[in-house]
């Protein structure tokens, strides 16, 4: 191998390992769009948003499959070691992650349609305050994958319990709707899985903190965090 | 390298791909037995396979950290390529959904502390009809990637369906048995939870059947299945 033809591989390589990073923040902003488009449907009751949220889905897929085919290659041809091998093992499980928050966009959405009109105003600003926080932290957590920045994913990673207080709040709040009037119960039905989804979407931009924070420092963060969601275990009565 | 140290280089490497293997098959088998005990907490509403189901939670994470370690490490050291490569990522997906099966059981069974006393009849026989086939579905899943066999993971992957049907018809019940009397309120909330969790546990079984089938036969399965869970499109009316 000549100096050139070997200089010119060192280059590709580094290309590609940029290219995967694009891929994911790509991945990144279209869920973030979704979980915009998603609980702006809901809060508005808006079925031209429910329906652009669950119509970005095929493409957020075709997005991890472009990522996981670009990942075998690369593993592959180049194998890569110690740094790199961790940095594309981390945009494999942030794919994943990213992927998944898609599908409770599409989900979220999905529900717009069900919720009848007088629910609206059930919960909305407690669910608008958590889905604010939800995809500020999706952000935030695409942007220290980005930019290597451990100190933001944590930040990220520490936030998530706010949310998850938001979501017990209105775990209890909905159960409440529901023994007030039966007209409620089918809505807030949704309106509780609807909660439950943001949660689990703050979960994953949780996942996605703990592993750029592992690709950029390359241990785990060295710190628990309490079980969020405590409403598993509510058992809320009706006034007598 | 000598033939000798050649030879015993090859040895281990298959006796790694083995002991790869036989850890996605313990790791399935925890957690059939976690779904078996959570399913038998909600339905007995026996407090101590509730416990017993969240307990086990710590030992899959474990296994998960040591096929994700496993796996950095061959491909670090080893570089698999082709077969081998398919294999390997088939491991780690299957890890990966196998990890959240546990994520959903512990879940259901955590709910069984919340469901009062008088509404442990309440879907019960859909519910334990639906952990069956659940459990079925697991078990066999995982039969078919022990004995790389395709058409049993295709036959996981088909059965789904009548899991989502039943989910569909015990999500309506729920929503029923809440509009009838406050008190079930709830139970019920925590049933449909504990409900939709079998329905995601029969979801991430199909994703198994999917990667075991591309890892025994190199391609995508060539069909498409219809999406099972409609109830977020339900609107249930109460009697006037």
């Amino acid at each position: 191998v000549s100096e050139t033809s070997s200089h010119h591989v060192i280059k590709s390589y580094e290309q590609e390992l940029h290219r995967l990073r694009d891929l994911i923040v790509e991945m990144g902003g279209l869920v973030e769009n979704q979980i915009a488009l998603a609980t702006a449907a809901v809060l508005t009751q808006d079925p031209v948003a429910a329906s652009s949220a669950v119509e970005q889905d095929p493409q957020v897929d075709a997005l991890e499959r472009e990522v996981e085919q670009f990942v075998i290659r690369l593993l592959a041809l180049r194998q890569p070691v110690a740094d790199d091998l961790r940095l594309i093992f981390a945009c494999l499980k942030i794919t994943d992650d990213l992927e998944r928050i898609g599908d409770y966009a599409a989900n979220i959405a999905k529900r717009t349609l069900a919720l009848s009109q007088g629910t609206a105003t059930i919960s909305r600003s407690a669910l608008a305050h958590m889905a604010r926080l939800v995809q500020d932290g999706l952000k935030k957590v695409i942007d220290a994958f980005s930019e290597n920045d451990a100190e933001k994913a944590i930040e990220v990673w520490r936030d998530d319990e706010t949310i998850d207080d938001i979501y017990n709040a209105i775990f209890r709040e909905l159960v409440t709707y529901m023994m007030e009037d039966p007209r409620n119960i089918s809505s807030c039905a949704h309106l509780l899985f609807i909660a439950k989804n943001l949660e689990r979407v703050g979960d994953h931009a949780t996942n996605i903190a703990e592993t750029v924070y592992y690709a950029v420092v390359g241990e785990p963060i060295a710190d628990t965090r309490p079980k969020g969601d405590v409403s598993a275990y509510m058992t809320i009565r009706p006034p007598q």
